[in-house]
């Protein structure tokens, strides 16, 4: 039940995207779609799990309240992140010329969907 | 000479930023301006400069590629990074409502400047 939600997410980013995950916090993939762009996108996101981890703590210290977004862009792709709840996760990988308002804007869309599912 | 690059970009969000820092990957601030609005500009970036280490080591093993952006939004404000090379970050704190795309402009232009200077 996911999975076309995932693809509704590639579609919506018109070629820009190359994958999408949904993830639990300790990083195992429940569902996930890439778009044949050579992107591991679970060992990606596994990866970003961790750093997630380390988010939320650092928030926890500053007192920045709880953590909803997190966006990342490096040199071979933008990886978006949204948090749904205490457990899961939804990653959007971006190539780097990739628009990101588009991207936030498709990942609140669906996540508002997958949330209703979870 | 960063103080008013700094306080240039605070101008830039029209009432939108609650403050901006340059800081070395030590999580040693060198300039920053706050907005009155309650936030210990230091200390959140002290924590957040933590996590920057924690981000370069994931996409270093996810292969990436250099971190350039980083965006972490959280219930009280949101944190927007943008790394100017191997040892200085300029962080750009927005409240919660602050719109990321100017944020994002804003810094943009304004790190090229402070970039110059380093």
């Amino acid at each position: 039940m996911f999975k076309p939600l995932l693809n509704k997410l590639i579609e919506k980013m018109d070629g820009q995207a190359i994958g999408a995950i949904l993830m639990d916090k300790e990083g195992i993939s429940v569902e996930k779609v890439e778009s044949g762009e050579g992107l591991d996108v679970e060992t990606a996101a596994m990866g970003y799990s961790v750093v997630l981890k380390d988010i939320f703590k650092a928030a926890d210290m500053i007192k920045a309240g709880s953590v909803s977004e997190v966006f990342i862009r490096s040199a071979g792709y933008s990886a978006l992140m949204r948090i749904l709840d205490e457990n899961y996760f939804v990653a959007l990988f971006l190539k780097p010329e990739g628009n990101l308002g588009k991207g936030r804007f498709a990942l609140r869309t669906v996540s508002t969907e997958i949330r209703k599912e979870l």
